[in-house]
């Protein structure tokens, strides 16, 4: 489990007055890439050529976002195979507005074909 | 089933040269504007205190797009009790490389809360 | 001169009901791009180490653009030294309700450094 | 003088491999609105007709950014009648990489009219 504190900004937002629905991956990409960087970094650095790539997306919205609201993405990654789920969470305060995850592989960027995922980074991945 | 042409723009391609996951949602979102600008403009008028809201979206991605790819989006709208499924694929030729659905409700924007889908919208919806 | 029609849609807006700034440099990207496939993609060709890159951009926002609104994007390219100036007009109808320019100028991409633009591509870009 | 420290994003960037040109509006959209919460956010209260809209943006690109880059982003306002320009400039550690400004008026968002700066805002604006 990872946390990480966002903050809905201008360009989140759209005519409806509301987070428009794919910022939402802005704030989960921002989660991810400050786990990435927190985490992965040292160990990636070995890997230099193998790149996370997104094979799906999912997010259920249950409550609004609006332009300035605090929220804190709460990330989960589990591995299957050769995927790795990554599982998040919307609060704003203690509401859950936002369930959802993204599926990674991990691909050898110069065949850009899927890899087994390396053991030291799945230990990182589900936190062991 | 409406079909819809759209292009892959630099803004949506990202460092690994191909088109970022959240960018499809902007062409989900470039076709369901143009099918609801050419299908639903005329009924929506009557009912200016509606608006369509998306509760949840899905995407799996097959195939990586690349800066100017030609791309065909086809959707196809389903009506769920409340919700509106809109199936998606998005081709570029003859190449399936993305499937995915958003769900939408309709909102009146004045108690912001879910109403029933008037026969007259979901008619054109369905195809009707 | 070379025209471009383009559309406001939800993610161009933010929660003031009106296109974001920054998404009027969207609707000149596009009138760019299609200029460049439509003008330059087959001397581009030869070119292949050649990239554009954008070095400034401005724009006077006069009047706000909605949802939904249908735009006109006048592009007119000028060329002084090693820069290409684009001059652009965003009309609504006759409208007009914005204008700016991008600088760019042409980078050798192995050695990311500026080249003098060839007098092939300038032609193009001049309208001769 | 603001100062505000950010990250380049992997959706910032494009298929060059650097920040796309109006990414670096987000950058600065995202040090103005943390300048006006921590600034502004108690006076803006008693002004809730009142609206901040950009009525001009500018940006020189002098050095590329890359993905994962930490930059810092400083901002200047000074008011001029009825606009306020903020200077801003972009740094990667200690070396410029952008300079630009975004003018803004104040508007009475009911008739969507600019009117003239209120003092209390002005003298926190100009950091008095």
């Amino acid at each position: 489990m990872y946390i990480f504190y966002d903050r809905v900004m201008p360009y989140d937002t759209d005519y409806q007055g509301i987070a428009h629905y794919a910022s939402y991956y802005r704030f989960v990409t921002d989660a991810l890439s400050s786990f990435a960087e927190k985490k992965l970094s040292k160990i990636m650095a070995k890997y230099s050529n193998l790149w996370f790539v997104i094979v799906e997306s999912h997010a259920a919205y249950k409550k609004p976002l609006y332009l300035g609201n605090k929220i804190k993405i709460v990330i989960e990654p589990e591995v299957k195979e050769r995927k790795i789920i990554t599982n998040f969470k919307i609060f704003r305060g203690k509401e859950l507005t936002t369930t959802g995850y993204l599926a990674q592989k991990i691909i050898d960027r110069n065949v850009w074909h899927s890899v087994e995922i390396p053991d030291d980074i799945k230990n990182i991945l589900i936190g062991r």
